[in-house]
């Protein structure tokens, strides 16, 4: 088989994209660069469903996670954050460095937090100033409802709600607005379909007002000086340029295919892939899935088939992190991404599956996906 | 003419680095990647002149000069930096930001500091833990000797020697070991010749004592997170992959010029063109000259030269900065240039004074410079 690309970040990049950003490097300051730069901001408004300036970072989107933090709070502040998962986990950990008092709602991983959770939470802790979720648990694949959560925290909480929607972005419902969300963050390796190397940030009226008051030291991820180069189309510092071109031909691809079919056509990758790995008799991990990557019990003979799956079929997908070492596989289905590379997976997975001699009846997984691509006749 | 780049970063990028960069993008956790981060390290350790590990982060060269600062110093310590242009003054910026204590020396911009300046200041203010310089500033085009710094430094000055290296490495000798420096910081998009979005930071084992007992706050930029990941060829956070595969082959270029080729490549580019703006009537801006930027004073009618470079020669070139604005211009021999680039920054200067009126005699330019290539014949 081709080489197949199939993790969380990076995900596939067009191959237009790949081209658009190998032509002969331009100068951040000059005008074609901050046209790139407005047109970026006003894909990414449409894509966050905000009118409020979406920031581009040179980073990770831990970088963005950090700026979210530090630009919004001070030492002593209480967060409440959920851990189950290493993505969710981290919120806890920057808010450590930084002398942020983090309480955490810890549920088992492979599960999502619930608003009745939360609001629990936030009875016992009713002083926080933030609640830290994770809108795409891309350790376990879960999906967190952030929308409920917001429709149940809201208006009698008045503190931050503030999303890690790095694997999230592109491939759930997003509204940034009409949700009434604080901090968004997310990368561009996962949804945008670019390479890594950008994270992207919006905060919204009470996070700038709250960022009035924050007393935690930053420089480059200092919001401010993001959002004041951001009116003139600029960044404070270098930007990745190649990168922020790129993203410009992204979002320009998303916003030609809709923002709702974006949405729409991960849930049906996400549901035909669930569909075709249960029709081979593997057991999906994670409850409710996410639609930008599916976790997957790995069968008996988990190494064995892993490694057909790299070396025979050349599908580099991930693996469990932590504590789900050896005991998962995912696959994502985030950004570029159509029917075809469903059913190439699931061939591979049918394939790989009949290499160690596991028992299922030939083409079930491609024939469950295709149930679902036909909207289930 | 054709498009032609001289701004000291973006620089130039070579086209085989720039199509390396569009192939299909890969996972950073695989074998292929993790060996072009060893190599990468491997490359960083020869260009900086050093066992010690050379770290790559995914930010600007700010975030890596954050980087230094926040890892090996605490509140409340002092340090010593040369305000003598835009880049120097933000270590001052920056310190500020952490409570860091920031005694300047305040130097005319055009100017660089010399040992006695700095010895002076140490001997006013000699609990000092740092002190920061700028090897080549890029907002005057000014070099200054770190070398001969930290010669008169040592042993006496046991604190801290942080360089910005961000438009030296590559372009001026730098040997940190030799030197006895303790913290250099470079950015990808200057001498290492590809896009921007990659920094790059090296620390001795005096700077790693010292971030034993730093308390400033850091998550992103924690560098003992990056050490401890560089020693199995990783990165804690997700890398710009592209930008590191590019800067492999970068760095492979560089090794096969040899280190000191690529030294006096510099040297002999940036000779050339000062003596060609020198034939012409030009006053060369700042002294000592660096080998990375050359600023030169603008002519009269100084904004129509400048739209004449840029739209009729389609030459990009850096304006002045600040103090600077409207007074200088700038043109980068940074990275990826040859004899034949500056012969054709050359021959766009004396058109464009051409048309503008400016005397001087045809040609003069050209031949300075072919003089400076020939050796002096």
């Amino acid at each position: 088989m081709k080489p197949r690309l199939f993790t969380p970040g990076p995900t596939p990049v067009p191959e237009s994209i790949m081209l658009r950003m190998a032509q002969p490097i331009i100068h951040h300051r000059t005008v074609e660069f901050q046209k790139a730069l407005h047109d970026v901001g006003e894909g990414l408004g449409y894509l966050f469903r905000t009118s409020q300036p979406v920031m581009t970072l040179t980073s990770s989107g831990t970088g963005a996670m950090e700026a979210a933090l530090v630009n919004t709070l001070s030492a002593g502040d209480e967060i409440i954050f959920v851990n189950a998962g290493k993505f969710g986990e981290r919120w806890g950990e920057i808010a450590g460095v930084y002398g942020i008092v983090a309480h955490e709602i810890t549920i088992e991983w492979g599960t999502a937090v619930t608003a009745e959770q939360v609001l629990e939470a936030l009875g016992k802790h009713p002083s926080v100033k933030a609640i830290c979720l994770t809108h795409s648990e891309t350790s376990t694949g879960v999906f967190t409802d952030v929308q409920a959560i917001a429709a149940a925290l809201r208006p009698g909480f008045q503190g931050l709600i503030i999303v890690d929607g790095i694997t999230a972005v592109g491939a759930h419902e997003m509204r940034f607005d009409d949700w009434d969300l604080d901090v968004v963050v997310t990368g561009s390796q996962k949804g945008l379909m670019i390479p890594p190397g950008l994270a992207f940030i919006v905060l919204s009226e009470r996070a700038w007002k709250s960022a009035e008051s924050s007393t935690l030291p930053k420089f480059y991820f200092d919001l401010k000086l993001a959002k004041k180069a951001f009116a003139t189309d600029d960044t404070p510092w270098t930007p990745a340029v190649t990168l922020v071109l790129g993203v410009a031909d992204a979002l320009a691809m998303i916003r030609e295919e809709g923002i709702e079919n974006v949405w729409n056509r991960h849930a049906r990758m996400a549901s035909a892939l669930r569909a075709g790995v249960a029709a081979v008799g593997l057991q999906p991990y994670g409850n409710p899935p996410s639609n930008a990557v599916t976790a997957v019990m790995l069968p008996e003979k988990g190494e064995e088939f892993s490694s057909l799956m790299k070396k025979k079929y050349r599908i580099t997908m991930a693996a469990g992190q932590e504590q789900l070492k050896g005991k998962i596989f995912r696959l994502s289905h985030l950004g570029y991404y159509d029917e075809a590379d469903m059913l190439a997976v699931l061939y591979a997975i049918e394939s790989a599956l009949s290499d160690i001699g596991h028992q299922y009846t030939s083409g079930a997984g491609l024939a469950a996906a295709q149930k679902v691509f036909n909207g289930g006749r």
